[in-house]
Formats: C-alpha cells, structure tokens, sequence
C-alpha cells in the first residue's frame, strides 16, 4: 500500500490578509484534495491610494485547480465571500454556503454572468458533505449576521476545524444557538487543529449578545422627539430586524437609504431571516406625508464613508434626504481600524446641523466577535493538537495564542502563519515548509494585479506634491528648440500666484538643455535626466516641495 | 465721557481650528485692544494631501497688527505653540509664557532668525501683567507638561477666563498644584466669559494623575528580561522623568533616539524641569557596551509615524538600533484620533520581530485632559455667566456644553464658536457679531496657504488614478502632426502590460484631432477639451478608472 503515506498529508496555510497576516482566506489540503476556507475581500490600506479592494492571491489554486474541490463560505459578509466573483472567473469549482450566505453573493454572481455557471451548493448546520473525497461537517455559531457556519474537516488524523467568525450568543436573536454540542464531540474524537477567530483576543471577559443593544435601540426609538435615522452595517441582519421591531411598536414608517442595505433587506426578507410586518417599509419619496415621529430611516454610512448615504444626508448633499435639527441619529456599528477619523467627521457633521446623535454606546452596538472568554471556552471544547489564531490583526493573533498556552495547548503547537506559510501536519509532529505563492492582489477598477509598487509609488509622489510636465520639441538635426520649452504643473503650487517661479524654471530647463547641446549631451535619456535634476533642485530650493517631474522631448 | 460706551466692549473669537470648530487659536478684545490666546499648529486632515501642518488664518490679526498689545501662551505643546513662527514672521508683539513653555519655543525661534526680534516675557503662575492697557494674571493648571498655565483677563464686565489645556492632578508629579484658590477668587469676583477645555467632555468621571503610571513604568523596568524601549510624546517631560526614575532604581541606562525629545530633554533639564542623574545618559552608540536587562531607551513615534525612531527601529531600517526579540516595548500616549491605524502598525512590526508589546494600556498611559467630572468642577469655581467650549472637536464641546448646562449656566450664554464667528459681550446680553476672516491655512514646505483647493483638489485626483499626458506638435500652418501624438503616463496603469491600451489612447487621440481639423475645430482650448473628453471616455470604459489627461500641444 504505497498510498499509506500519503493518506496522512494534511497541509494548512493562508493565501491573503493584509500587513503579510493570514486573514481573508485560508486552505486545507487533504491527501492532496484542496479545500477552500472563505473568499473573502480586505478594505484597501490608507497607503494603497486608488485601490478599491484587496483581494488574496490565487494563483497557487489556478496552478492546481484540478486538486481544488470546493469553497467553503462560512457567512455572508463581504471580508469573507467578497472575493468570490474574481476566484469563481479563474476557477470553476462548488461553493458550499448556507441558504442566507449563498443568498446574499447570488446578486452579484448574476451581475458578473458567473451564477449560472457556478455550482452553489446550500448547506445547513450539522450537514456532512463529501468535498471530493474529503469530508466536512457545518456546525452553528452565532455572530452578527444570521446562518453562520464553522465546518470541522476530517483527516486521517482527526478534524480540522474552522470557526469563522463566531461568540457565544446566550440570547440569540432567532433562538438558534451555537451547537456546542458538535463541538464537544469533535474535542472528544480528536481536533487535529483548530483555526479561530482573534478579532476580539485583546478583549477580556465575554462579548454582549446581539440581544443586549434591544433595549437601547427600542429607547432611542420611543424617547426621539423626531425622525429616528440608524445607520448600521448592510450585512447586520439582527440589528436591522430590531430596528424593524422598534419602529412598528413605536408606530414609525421605515425607510431605507443605500442600495446595498435595500437589497439585503430584500434577499433576508424572502428567504425568512427577516421579518417586516405589512405597510411598515416605505420609499423615502413618501416620508414627507408623515410626521417626524412616525419616521425611521435605515441607512448605510456607519463607517463614515464620504460616498454614503448617511454622509450626504448630514452634509446636505443627498438629493432626497437631509439631517434636521430635530433628527436622532444612531451609529449602531463598530468602527473598523482606521475609520475612527472619518466617522467622528459625520459625527461632527450631524451635531453641526442640529442632531441628535449617539454613538460609540455599547447600549446601541455590540461586536460580532468573542472576546477572551468565549475563546477559551472555544479551546477547551475543541482541545486542538494544533491551533492557528486566525482573523485580526497580527497583535490579536499573538493574544489569541497566548490565550492557547493557558488553555493547555503546547507552546510549539500554536502557529502564526504569515501569507503562503504552510503547515504540514504529521502523524507526530508539524512543520513549516517552504511557502507557496500568496500575498495581496490590488483591485482597481477593472484592473485586478495591475497597481503594484510602481502604479503605486507614482500615485503618493503625485499625492504629496503632485507633478510638472517639462515639454520641448527640438529640430532632430540642429538641435535647436523648435517650441518651447514649456511646463504645466498640477497638484503642485497654485500656478496663478507662482508665474515668476515657473517662468524661471523655464529658463533653468533652457539653460540646461543649451548647456546639454554644448557639451555633445544628446541622448534623449541624458537630457531628461539633466532636466529632471536641475529642476528638482532648483525647485526644492524655492519651496521644500519635491514635485515629480515628468520632462518631454519631442523631435520634428 | 464718550469713551464711556466703548470701555464695555468684548469681544471674543476664535481664528482657526479643523472642520471649522474652533480650536487652536482664540482672540480676546478688551476695548480695541487684541489679546491672542495660544497660537497652536494641528496636524493636518487626511484628505489634505501633502500638506505638512495647518495653522490659524491671521490676516485680521495683520490688519489689526497696530492693536494687537501680545500673544499669551498657555503650554509648551506644538499644538498650542507651534506656529508661533509663522505669526512672529508677521506680527511684532511680546509673547507671554511661563519659564519652560519659553524654553521649549526658543530653539525654533533661534532657527528662523526671529529670537532677537522678539519680546519673550517670561511669567509665572499668580503674576498679574499689563498688556497694553489690558490686565491679565496667570493661574497654574495641572496637564501633561510642566508649568502650563491658564489666564483671567480683566474687563470692566468681569474676567474672560482661559484654561488652556487642564486636569486637576491631585497627585502633581512636580508636587505643584492647580491654583484653585486663584479660580475661586475670580468665580467671586465674577467671571463675565469662561473658554474651557473641551477634549475629554465625552469622558465621564475624572482623569487619573499623572502619578498613576508611575508603578506600571516602573513594573516594566523591573520585569523585562532585556531592553526597555519607552516611546512617548517628546514634550511629556513628566513620563520622561518617570522612565528616567525608573531607570536609576533598576540599574539601567537611558539612551533617546529623535531629535525633539533630545532637545526637549535638554532644554527641560537646564531650566530644572528634569531631574536627570549624572552618567544616568549614554548615546545610543554606547550601548552595546551594556547588557539588554541594563538599557532603557527613550524614542519618539508613539503616534506610529512611519518617520520615527519607533517605526524605524521596528522594521529594522534605523541605522543605529534595531528592536530584538528579548526587548520590551512601552508605547506610553494616546493615540491621536486618525492614528489608531497607524499605531497598530507598528504594534504589529514589534511583535512580529518578537518583542513584548505594552500599548493601550491604562498602567502606562494617563490623558492630560480634564474629564466630566473635573469640567463640571472649573464651571462650578468660576461660575461664568458666558460659557464657550474650546478644544476638541465639535462633538465634544457640544458635550462640554451640555455639562455647563449641568452645572447652571443659561443655555442661551453657552457659545459654540466657529472660525472667525465674533462673540460680542455687552453689558446684559451677548451677539454673535458679523464674521471676521479666519480659518485654515495650510503649510507646504516653504508654502503658506498656496495649496488651496485646486491644488489639493489636483492632489486627490492624482493619488486616486495618476495622470495620463498627450502631447502632440503641430504645424502651425498646415496644422498637420509634426510629431506624436505620444502618450506619457504615471500612477494610472502599469505600463509594461499596457501597451496595446496605451497604443490604442494614442490612435483615439489622432483620430480625434484629425476629426477636429475636417471640421475646421483649431482652437486649442476646444482641440484640448475634446482629446480630454475621448480619451477620458475610452479610457475609462476599458479600465474604469478615470486618471488626470493632461493635453499638450506645441506648436511649429
């Protein structure tokens, strides 16, 4: 049986998140067979000036995309399916989700001609499928969205398991608890490894239920002299539901600002995750026949985007809807790292104008995520061989480890994996190996991979003190200046106020390229570089700004 | 008497300060005669590309410069200090300022050329001085550095009262306590105008001592098995003190990587406001002659930025220290609001070359501003018949507001100010007066206020999509292409995989202006505007992405 061997080869690695930590998509390799564990897409960094989204690395699937037997969605937000189009364009493969998550991605593989192409296949929890030859079994958790699944992945030397995004929801707003019971069971017949979230491995103690920001919701609502406008996440089903829930009893009409958050509202709606009485939703064109205490408005925004709905309703910009003094706006949403600025900005908006707001109020937000308790009480059900702190930053992940050292795992047995990093697991013991191809791919409009360092270098020099464009057109034999030398400079002084220094560094650039000619200097790649230093000098000389510049030779 | 009337005017206003609140810079008028309050850089917004800081709008302050009798600082910290410079450039009038908040500005001066030209005059807390006909005294506040202090400035209707930046630190590291007496004195006298605090008003409860962090330094000093690497602001003199205190008792020597907190140290040491131990101080290239369990090192960058020491030190391209896996880490600051990312940045590079990382932590890191529970107490002291919040944003003195609502002040005398907006206080009531010019002015290199909205408008573009330059040379007569047209990008696509869009860009180009010329269309604005809208067009079809275009045309 020359197969043995083989039969134990379990291999673990990340192929994307951003600053090189593992984060947005994960794969298991089984005996060869590649199971894919979410597709999820990442929000650009504040350095990666004009990409849309960041996306994993695929190539090492596309190369082996005949071992690839299936995706693994674990729920339906966009940091763990939002990739999905672009993997699905380079391979054809089954996507395994439950009814709300495949749900939610249906509209836009429609939109990218790949739906019917694409072999969805629905899943509930404690469903067993065979994913090629391996086999996978879906377990509920409980997060912020509803019908969200980890899967325990079996291998000849005991499960793989991944959690998704997960806490451990008392009180869950549909009455659908984690099933902690699959979880003592795979413990008890042996977790080869467990990946888990770290999100909240900073965090102490246990992260509230979902339940917990009802009351405070439903306050707001009945207490607001006015409008009530909530901008929340468009995947946040539960807190939308409770939004729904306070407006019929506080006899509110309800409508909704943002496309993402109507079709949402819509898909939750048909497939029975969402419940809105008759009458209750209305158009925003139709708000005007009712008064302001019988209004609510759900709008995206509540991260603070300048594109959004609840930006331009609070800057006055939005065509149908603006914040009025007598509104109470309610940010019922985590900042995510980095929008902290940007929604204080809103924030700042919306008292400008006279509203109400409150955010940052645990009473109106919770996190989706467990915090150190509940991971603890995630180690000690699975008790792992391995572990693999997976999701957030790489700080939580190190918290997330720690917390696995005192729940027992050993020291040598809990892996930090960086993008490619793999982990092979043996019957004994596991070792990193050498890496396979992985890392982040920009998206930028219809440009996937083409904005690397270059693209991207360019774009902060043109950011910090924009450019200047030198043009000359010189008599291919004579050498002499046919027109010009002329400059265009945009980004980098205001030119109306800048003439004296601009006409002198048209002399410069003359003087130069004179100087260029009497020295036998004429090679095109020369001259430009003798333009480009002279100018840069002269000009960081007279405004300590380093504008790039961009010198044109043409020839007649 | 007709003098009689005007001797009752105040007016108060603020003249710069981000989003419009105002912030940085305030202006008190005692019958025509400018008192300016603290002259404050900030650090500017994100989407103000390239620019280094912004400072106060102070053309009203250059018009008025015959009335203007001196400038009155509160502290010694850049965001109330630091564009002193750039107002001295134009304004000669005598700066008051306590010993070391003088001290710490001086260098700066010295380096513009404007110390000798000033009139520095150095005050303490209780003095009371004349400026011009106006009398002012100085009471001392407790903050997060030495000697600040805030300001009662006489008028016939009663004091106008500044804080500066203040907590009541009941535990003063420099046993030196808020002169509370002072404020009670001037809450009997009567306080017609307090300008107070705003940034902690969302912050229930009191702010810790400045003492709190004391033992949670000196915790670290004593556990960490190798180096200790504290990273703070460059002006908190008093944690410098605590890490040096620190130091002495566990036997280590300290080093300082960046230039302001070597300087600070320095200054601070000299006029007595730092305790520093004889040989206590090596340079940072003596310190490999010390074990890692005998160094602490003092480094600059607790906001994460990418040019500090901290940063450097942690991707390991600092030229003189790197941090290593035994050393321990002590980012000792709040962040900054924007710069959460950032500090996790650098969190992660620490704990990814193996360090121990202590950050976010209450142990080692105390606000210096007064929270709910202390602003309600400076309301009760001076019991101000007009209130107007100052500092923070504009949330937060909403909340700051609403406090003084709390503690008895009329609503109608609470004043939220905005750039430029005039406060007048008349004998019973108070207007909010015609507006004079204040605002933003950015600083760019050696440029003040020429990057206005084109620029950075120009700026935005190019960080978002690059630039794409036509040029092309025409004869004059005949109007035929005497070369090109060639096409020059940057930022916008990666070249080298492009050609054939690029190629095809410049057919369009030539068609178009070809197109032009049968319809005799020979202006160049409208030869200009139509290769713009082609190629713009073409362009953003093929890419969605909509880059600068740029035509030239030379002639021959």
């Amino acid at each position: 049986m020359p197969k043995q061997e083989e039969t134990n080869k379990v291999r673990v690695f990340a192929l994307g998140g951003l600053g090189e930590t593992g984060k947005n998509m994960y794969v298991v390799e089984v005996n060869d067979e590649i199971i894919v564990l979410d597709a999820g897409q990442m929000i650009p960094e504040d350095d990666m000036l004009g990409v849309d989204v960041v996306i994993a690395d695929i190539s090492y699937l596309v190369q082996n995309s005949d071992r690839v037997k299936g995706i693994i969605l674990s729920h339906g937000h966009e940091d763990h399916c939002g990739a999905l189009p672009y993997v699905l364009r380079k391979l054809q493969v089954p996507v395994y989700g439950t009814k709300l998550t495949l749900g939610l991605i249906e509209g836009e593989l429609k939109a990218q001609h790949l739906l019917k192409k694409t072999d969805l296949k629905t899943v509930s929890s404690g469903d067993k499928v065979k994913i090629g030859n391996v086999k996978a079994e879906f377990f509920r958790v409980s997060h912020s969205i509803p019908d969200c699944v980890g899967v325990a992945i079996e291998t000849p030397q005991g499960y793989v398991v991944y959690t998704g995004d997960f806490k451990f929801d008392q009180t869950p707003a549909d009455h659908k608890f984690a099933d902690i019971g699959k979880m003592t069971q795979y413990g008890k017949k042996g977790v080869l490894c467990l990946l888990s979230d770290s999100t909240n491995a900073e965090i102490p103690g246990s992260t509230p239920s979902e339940k917990a920001t009802e009351p405070g919701i439903k306050a707001v609502f009945r207490e607001a002299p006015g409008r009530v406008i909530v901008s929340t996440y468009a995947s946040n089903i539960y807190r939308i539901q409770q939004v729904i829930d306070a407006a019929m009893e506080t006899n509110r009409k309800v409508a909704v600002v943002g496309e993402s958050m109507k079709k949402n509202i819509q898909i939750s709606k048909r497939l029975g995750y969402l419940r809105v009485p008759k009458q209750l939703m209305v158009n925003v064109d139709e708000l005007s026949k009712h008064n302001g205490e019988n209004i609510a408005i759900l709008s995206s925004g509540s991260q603070g985007e300048p594109t959004s709905g609840l930006h331009r309703m609070a800057k006055g910009t939005d065509r149908q809807l603006s914040i009025m003094p007598k509104d109470t706006v309610v940010i019922s949403a985590s900042p995510t790292p980095g929008k902290e600025k940007s929604i204080g900005r809103v924030v700042d908006f919306l008292y400008r104008v006279g509203a109400e707001v409150v955010h940052s109020d645990k009473n109106v937000n919770v996190s989706g995520h467990a915090s150190q308790e509940e991971l603890m009480l995630m180690l000690n059900l699975m008790k792992p061989r391995h572990f693999i702190p997976i999701q957030g930053e790489y700080r939580m992940q190190i918290a997330h480890g720690n917390l696995a050292k005192t729940a027992g795992v050993h020291p040598e047995r809990i892996h930090l994996l960086q993008n490619g990093e793999v982990l092979q697991l043996e019957e004994k013991n596991a070792t990193k190996s050498t890496k396979v191809q992985a890392g982040n791919v920009l998206v930028d409009g219809l440009g996937i991979g083409d904005v690397g360092n270059i693209v991207l270098r360019d774009r902060r020099l043109l950011s910090k003190d924009g450019i200047l464009v030198v043009v000359v057109t010189l008599n291919k034999k004579t050498n002499a200046f046919v027109s010009g030398p002329d400059i265009i400079s945009r980004g980098f002084v205001y030119v109306r106020e800048s003439e004296e220094l601009l006409d002198e560094a048209k002399q410069k650039v003359a003087e130069t390229l004179r100087e260029c000619m009497d020295d036998n200097v004429n090679e095109w790649s020369s001259l430009k570089s003798n333009i480009r230093d002279v100018l840069s000098r002269y000009l960081f000389d007279k405004t300590k700004r380093r504008p790039m510049i961009l010198p044109i030779i043409m020839e007649v």
